[in-house]
């Protein structure tokens, strides 16, 4: 088979590792060629590719980033090039595409399947919030650093006798906060799928110092929010080049809680440290193995599918279920966590 | 409830983990009173133990090891102190036992079950051969500590012009083994379940070395063995303390393709770094979720079981069918590898 | 003797450590007994201190932060306490004082050398702005969470072809913001020490793009500033709380860089993370021979000295040298980094 | 100018750095022409190279291992070979030599270079044992490696109530035993320095036992030997392949001391992971300033020397110098250590 790939939409650890498996899979399994499209969907539109060898991706498991680059199209854009993408896999004699990318990718993904392109998808997203997969790769990566950080938060914090607010990534779900925040033991954890109430997070808080505690640390993803109306929220003012000044939720809440705690807080933004960088072991092994079940699937005409973790096992599911909705954390999970609020 | 809790069998990260988790839980949410018996199950058949408070638990979430202590204890010296065990809980108040360890500690917890003890068992090894849970807790580290030892090994594999057979953790089973292997990019891989050919061994270090490449990475198990009568093999002599010289399979490997091929070959035996240390995101939270879990068993009632997970859920899965089999390496993961020999 | 120990100033890797090895030098090479004031100078001023033993220091090694707590005393404050700790010094019996900090504590460490306090002063900074030693306890740490953070975003900024300006500590040095920068290879350096002009910045990231490199990294150092004139600079506005919203350099560069290149540019703040947990191993041994040279000069009567790194040996240098002046960056050094702008 | 630079000898983190420093500063700086020459000193004597461009070093800055190979020649080969280097260089027009290597390499440099090759060369080693320079690079991830592996044994010595005896790299030198040890808080520290009295070391150990401590971490450099007679010693006997059976100072000392202590004691040897992989921050920045001053040193004609830190400055010394001893540890840094046996 002649097979295209391409990955799109943010950095995310493990994008090097899929490539590979698929170019490895392919080649020596199966003896087909592996042509890379650059920089995303827009290499399929406007037909820039290269050829994929076992040379081309000697090296690279480990790697972040992504050799053939990234890009985020319009979706409308994506629409208007549904006809040029299959006259260019037509005239490149490509029998399967295989797009690596999160929730945008997908749904563009579900849109050339439905128009007839041979599709396999493999989901990514470092935010975990896809459903019908158990979890995608880049995930752990985020989580390990996120907590790393977190653990080194810790001592400054209590050598300070501070509160600490960290934003980690997650705009629409707080998978990133729940797990760094478990793993790093913090005491209180903000999602974004539970607006919190400014009078109990203080409690908490307070609480803490009550019990001679020196610091407490409050983890917040970066999409979460107050109820409305119970805490000042200061709206984002225009800086000279018309960019909103930062003044986000981790900024926000630090101030707040100063305030009402009498104690110093101090907000850290990890940002995008946890999205880049060599993956986990555990986000190679996950890659690798969507990598050689989305050629496998191909080899099956199993088009129209994403590979996703079920168990211990990887299985194809189609590419509308993955896409119908966002997995959130769900509220048996904030039990277990016990100090998201 | 008053609810015990002890750790037994080798080191594995993650213990502290539970053990924390489990006077969280019991304390904070149910008003528990818990117990820690010392060294295993020698603490609960001699009735050595000490009270475990919100206090005592402070800061291990990220240590490695276990404030308990362990011990391995003979399973006729278990057998012959049921008894004693139920008296002692008895006599202490204790309304359920918490055990952590791998396949003999939950073996003795089946012992101990049968023979009345309310117990909740909580599955504990970094080898992962334990059936009914995706996963258990360690492994992960176990198989990061694997990964970025084969990942600094490359580099002098490849200046060098070597090949490097690195011995890891499994006795029994390859999980390991593969992951490591797979996550670092080994070019072969050996696993217990399946003998290896160490004629095959030799055809596919001896191909990469056509194809130019400079060097090999071979993953071993420490339990891996070739097929019978396929290559020599020197049986352990004696020193002068009577200990077995060791003869290990990374080494008589390595000789043994230094002699076929006539490269340099070298045995690296990773060892004890894979079992201890402070735990990774992934193993702090699984272990946290065990702990939770455990707790909640014990107030339901729900004894004679293990927590395990399955997907994304923590369930409780019956003692008997936990320890029934060995969790090996499937079939179809060797395929997914490709380069399980 | 009977030796008092206090740990003054901002977090940083090392403290326990210092700690550790003041308590084991003293007790197990001279039978001392070495007594902790708490909370830095508030602990001597106050008369607030514990007995510290073998026992107290078991497993701090290698633990950020510092089991004595830390605070900041106004200069006043101490002026006015020298009698004050004078006094509860003689009541203790004290013998010697080691004050672990930065520049202001070896300040107010003089003022109490000055007055007739016998102390050995041990420098502390992850700034590495102390005369007289080559280098401080802490900065080396402080590089390498830096330098791993600059690892994983130039994946992602290669990945979304971006600029990513990283701020790093160093309000009035830019040796972190040097070394980090040296070591993760970034394209451009600003440091406090050298004013920058933003056209020539503009041209070395756009002469970088002009090569088809795909992004680049500038790191700067929190303190640096642009020369007078030469760029926008939008001073800070009051929030609500009256504190000053962030507009740091890092933030206000990337904004000006996107308006003049028309790519995207991107900060990232690394904040807190560089001054907290585990000390790497050449931080625990700087640490562990500054710690048992201070007990050495106490029992030698070298008061009014700090210890300091001087090619491989550890020397006594005085106060007053070591508070005379900030160590700069060197003009040499620039030209050896060669992106320093 | 033109420049050629080769690798040689064991694989060390920073070589890459050198070699990429080496052509940032000559082709930037300079307008110099690189030449790399292949696998060491054989690339020169045969005549094998290749054009380093600043394209050819993208991204080696990280890497471990050396884009350029290496190899171990033969010292009468070398001398054999003078003449034809001579020869090479000349219809190359090559105006200096930077040779990147140990004391084997150095030596040859210095036979290069009084045979009238103009050499500037560049000190490695993981062992630190190279005089007239402070440190070399390599060194500092050699001992982070073997520092993050004894912190994870401990857990395990704890748990299980052992002796660990941990054998390092030095073959001559106990350098890294030395500063791991120190880091780790090692409770023994064996180097081949000082030959060790088992007596004396039972008693350590045992008086730490005494102590009701649980366990003990004993580091040894491979070069370590006991005081002859003081110990059974086990000369190695040959395998089937006339290979000598490892029995190594750590498995000799640990059967050792079990033997004694009547306690469970395990060796481990560290092996190979010390000298590969990515070194530290602190590894690439002195492998850079390396690099730099070697082209700087070339450009002003400074033949027969090289590079050194001394203090926070890069030197140029005579190569004889470099050459002339082993730098070993001093006693007074035993006595820093305490734990030195």
């Amino acid at each position: 088979m002649r097979i295209g790939v391409l990955t799109s939409g943010g950095d995310c650890p493990g994008l090097n590792a899929v490539i590979r498996s698929v170019v490895h899979r392919g080649v020596v399994d199966h003896g087909d060629e592996i042509i890379g499209f650059e920089d995303g969907w827009r290499g399929l539109l406007e037909g820039v590719h290269r050829p994929l060898t076992l040379d081309s991706v000697s090296g690279i498991l480990a790697q972040g980033g992504t050799i053939l680059g990234s890009s985020r199209v319009q979706p409308s854009h994506l629409r208007d090039g549904v006809e040029r993408a299959k006259q260019h896999c037509a005239d490149l004699g490509i029998d399967a595409v295989i797009p690596i990318g999160g929730e945008g990718t997908l749904k563009a993904a579900k849109l050339m399947s439905d128009a007839g392109l041979p599709v396999v998808g493999v989901p990514k997203t470092i935010d975990n919030d896809i459903a019908c997969t158990d979890v995608t790769f880049g995930f752990d990566t985020a989580v390990s650093v996120a907590t790393e950080a977190l653990d080194r938060l810790k001592t400054t914090a209590e050598s300070h006798q501070r509160v600490m607010v960290v934003e980690v990534m997650g705009r629409h779900t707080g998978w990133i906060a729940l797990n760094a925040g478990m793993a790093a033991g913090a005491h209180a954890i903000i999602v974004p799928e539970r607006p919190f109430h400014i009078d109990k997070l203080t409690e908490v808080v307070r609480e803490r110092f009550d019990r001679q505690k020196k610091f407490a640390i409050v983890v917040c993803a970066e999409g979460a929010k107050p109820e409305p109306g119970t805490m000042p929220w200061e709206e984002g003012t225009k800086d000279m080049y018309g960019h909103e000044r930062f003044t986000g939720i981790a900024t926000q809440l630090s101030r707040e809680l100063e305030h009402r705690l009498g104690k110093e807080a101090r907000p850290v933004i990890l940002g995008h440290t946890q999205r880049g960088g060599t993956p986990t072991a555990y986000d190679r092994v996950l890659a690798t193995r969507f990598g050689w079940h989305a050629v496998e699937a191909a080899h099956k005409g199993a088009f129209g599918h994403i590979t996703a973790l079920q168990g211990t096992e990887i299985k194809l599911v189609p590419l509308g279920e993955a896409v119908a909705e966002l997995k959130t954390v769900p509220a048996e999970r904030y039990r277990e966590a016990e100090t998201v609020i």
